[in-house]
């Protein structure tokens, strides 16, 4: 598919300025997804902090670049230590991103999820079911993935993405990671909405290189850590997929 | 070793149902096996669900298709979610393994899964010095890990795998990610029974075919997830060790 | 760099002695870490125990043989087995390894961690920014990781390893890990010192192993544990990098 390089370049620039720079995400998330989410940040350049302490993840949101709030195995002590960290990260201007795991299966956590971003300013990144039962909250942006993902901005700007490969569906925590990589390219990019196709292209393209050397979803998953971390911007930018 | 093909076949048949149907299992299980045991699931065609929380966990039950409780890092909060979830699955009536893990080193854990089992109908999954200390105890189905693993019913049927191989110990939640598995094939399988000769003949046939291609116990534990996800019927059928 | 064979070899004869007689270790580290440092100690030949419950961490530390206290995503449970835990290891005598993870950015951390270690007799597993705010606390050993790895006794011995690679810090709990190696081999290390040295020269070398083969942080990550588990002590003693 031919890309819309008008549009690639400054993703691949939020990608570069991510390598080069850095950027430090605290994530409250799942305890599932925890691990391979650390590592996705750092395969692609950023720093992840990952306590879901009441007590404590507030004072990390204090000192770093910006938030992930994902909303698996939510808990009471996750749900406390996001409510005060929402405050940190709205008080500071930081980008939040929200991820409001499987809320089409639970009415508690889509209420909490509607709640968070009636707040104001946070990017929404869910699958489609989940979106649509959210379709009337306000959102800095939303990044609604599927087989072709799609990103919109309130000023009606859209996007989408093809890349992908179905292996990255037999991975768990894959979408959770997505979440906290749009979190800290939100950090590095010129728009939140260049930050979030940067995030879609490089997960999409880092997929269907690790699938081509996978006999399966074990090597698939190193293999997608090894491609986030390896792929060149001329590879991202040739496959780019701008549906 | 030669296998009784009469047992097998209803083995492999629940094998291929749930690659092509699926499963959605909730599992209640230790913080160090979640990542490792969705993971198994998702490679084997079932979908995993993970929360561990009292509030969200019995609401995941109740669509969902079995339920896993594995007793490993039990806390309050997973104590109090196992007993409400146990209720909703028995009041469903779907298919619920219990995995008493290490339950011979500590006394609390013990009583909570005699006390559960009690409860009726459930299948127990555990390795010799967990199971002897719950000989007494009713169960649906009894598991029994080991260098032989072996199956008993109520009514006397039993049965014995052999297949295998050391590096699974070197892997942490191998175990706890085989409970997972005879939960998602008691939803696919004629029986019980099936369902567990068809988790302990699938697990170690690919852990045999990982071992081969593996040089230590990281490249074994990806191996072995792309073995679940490619191993043919026909390859499982031609190693089964039925002892 | 050529290595310092008198000190090399009782840390190599503390790895050989841990592969053929194992050690159990409970752990109450973070849930980021919760998984690898499992594999980590599997991988190593010793027997990792990794609840954080306060009701039930206790008991597990009444039979095994060291204990590890992570600090990272330290919580009121967390806090509550750490204490007791603490309690139950120094009336047994057991090795005690303290990692106080990013207690730089944590008052209540570093204040938490040094008031473990006014208990007396632990030993100190940190970086240079966390070992710096602690210089003043006790410890029965320090081990400060950095580009050069340093361990100090209160006896005035001293010791540096020069070995590992940069992939190593773009994997998750690899620091934390390597807490959790000390610990076994302080179990079968005539001293402290020895098993501390044991346990940075085998981390070193192996990631200096891994990276030779990996392309990536993924397959860094699972060679890691593959070069931990067959690397021979041959191999070990000749690249040992004692500085």
């Amino acid at each position: 598919m031919p890309a819309d390089h008008a549009r690639v370049e400054p993703a691949i620039a939020a990608i570069i300025a991510l390598r080069e720079q850095g950027a430090s995400v605290h994530c409250i998330t799942n305890s599932v997804a925890q691990n391979f989410t650390a590592n996705v940040l750092l395969a692609c350049g950023a720093s992840p902090s990952m306590t879901a302490s009441h007590e404590e993840a507030p004072q990390f949101t204090e000192r770093l670049d910006a938030l992930l709030i994902n909303l698996g195995t939510l808990d009471a002590e996750r749900r406390a230590a996001i409510r005060d960290c929402a405050g940190v990260a709205a008080r500071r201007g930081i980008p939040v991103v929200l991820d409001p795991v499987k809320c089409d299966l639970s009415p508690p956590r889509l209420a909490f999820a509607a709640g968070l971003l009636s707040q104001g300013n946070m990017i929404l990144k869910a699958n489609q079911a989940e979106a649509r039962l959210l379709a009337e909250a306000p959102a800095a942006l939303r990044v609604v993935t599927g087989s072709v993902d799609e990103i919109s901005a309130p000023t009606g700007e859209r996007g989408a993405v093809s890349n992908g490969h179905p292996l990255m569906d037999r991975t768990v925590a894959m979408g959770c990671a997505l979440g906290a990589l749009v979190a800290a390219l939100a950090v590095r990019a010129q728009t939140p909405f260049d930050g979030a196709l940067a995030a879609l292209l490089w997960f999409g393209v880092a997929g269907e290189i690790a699938a081509e050397r996978a006999s399966g979803p074990g090597g698939f998953a190193s293999g997608f850590l090894d491609a986030l971390y390896a792929t060149s911007p001329e590879t991202i930018r040739k496959q780019a997929g701008i549906a």
